[in-house]
């Protein structure tokens, strides 16, 4: 498991009081790349072909309590699944000992081009990352 | 089925060129405030005992191709599932013959009060608009 | 003076209840895009050499009244003043009779290339739209 | 001067490649909020009346260079002007040494009702822990 902390912004609430329900999907991506810079791997990873980029094929979140202006929410990662060309990431929000919402991203590893990304194998010191991480971080699964 | 159309705003765009991926999030939601204008309700609903408003239980994205900016994308309305309390909404992106992505949100009927939001029943006649609704826009279906 | 009309989005609001500031920004800069369209020109301009953009030097908005979700707001477009090579805009928001903000952008002609922004003197049929612009729409000034 | 550093999101860059223009206002207020924080007041200011807020007059910025995804950016706060009813904050952005844009904005002190927000006189602890900040941090004025 891999864990950032974030404050909701004044910016980030809504009419309703509470931070809105698209900024949720804006912290999964900033957890997603500091996940990946903490494994040395940054999101836009050049390499001697090119460059690698991980557009996301599918976001969901489940929402079970608000989070509030100002609130301190603490985002955890978890690899679920390392697939041939994708990986799916868990990103659970918690508010101290409250579980407040779980979101799931699918994202797909793409040679990035001038013609656009095209999927690809993940490569092989890609996947060594994810799986060494995997296995230390969730011993018992996913969440 | 209920359509409404809008164009990929330059704000909208993120370094990858495309429309960044939690809009198609906001986008879900103003379409489905059309929708509720469009059956002759608000979406904050004020009845005799207060207002009623439809938080969000859970929300989904697949992406299937990216929306750049100025392009002009449909979005389609559909009414996946009336349960007691909650809603379920497809929304389609489509570009011209395109179907680009598709957005699902899981809505909650909850009476509004100081105190919050407490989920409710939904009212007969929302339901029965939503009936109809449904019953008129996808005789095959949600989709 | 050219004119686009819309409307305050949920996401748009603030836990204050109103469109929040920043949001300005965004319709200040759709308004712009608008304008160049309207002029016949793309705020993105391929020419022989390669193609022009208006990054801004300056943006402002003054707020006089706030503008709350589901408000119809009208924007006016003004030219200011054009220069070698940057132009102003006024951008003035109106809710029915009432005029609620005040905003200005500074953008700078520039040639885009692979190296970045390079400001140019705005080439001449650009110029000519603009003058003819605002010959026709403010003869007696940019308010 | 009070200082807060922040780095760029993916979901603030646009399709030029850089942070949004509008996504510095965002900033200017975390940075605001973050300043209020260290006087010991929020910006939410509840007292025997009710409560306290600082709603916008005015926000502007001046763009001197761009900031790109995941640099790190230093904000500097400074109080320009204490009025009686208002306060002018200016907001300096740097990278490293190279100064890349000056914020200002303008907030007034109001107390908030049911009816809305009403300019008030800055009452005097709040006017003294400025003063006193404005006197420490800034010898030789605002920049």
């Amino acid at each position: 498991m891999f864990v950032i902390r974030r404050s909701v912004r004044f910016s980030e609430t809504d009419m309703a009081g509470v931070m809105h329900f698209s900024n949720y999907m804006r912290w999964m991506e900033d957890a997603e790349h500091a996940f990946w810079r903490a494994l040395g791997l940054g999101v836009h990873m050049p390499d001697e072909a090119g460059a690698i980029s991980w557009p996301r094929a599918a976001a969901s979140c489940e929402y079970r309590a608000p989070a509030r202006f100002e609130e301190e929410i603490e985002l955890r990662v978890a690899v679920e699944r390392i697939g041939g060309k994708s990986l799916v990431l868990v990103i659970d929000f918690h508010r101290d000992a409250q579980h407040i919402a779980r979101g799931r991203m699918t994202t797909v590893c793409c040679r990035l081009s001038a013609e656009g990304f095209t999927s690809i194998e993940i490569p092989a010191p890609i996947r060594s990352a994810l799986e060494q991480f995997a296995a230390q971080a969730s011993p018992g699964g996913p969440a």
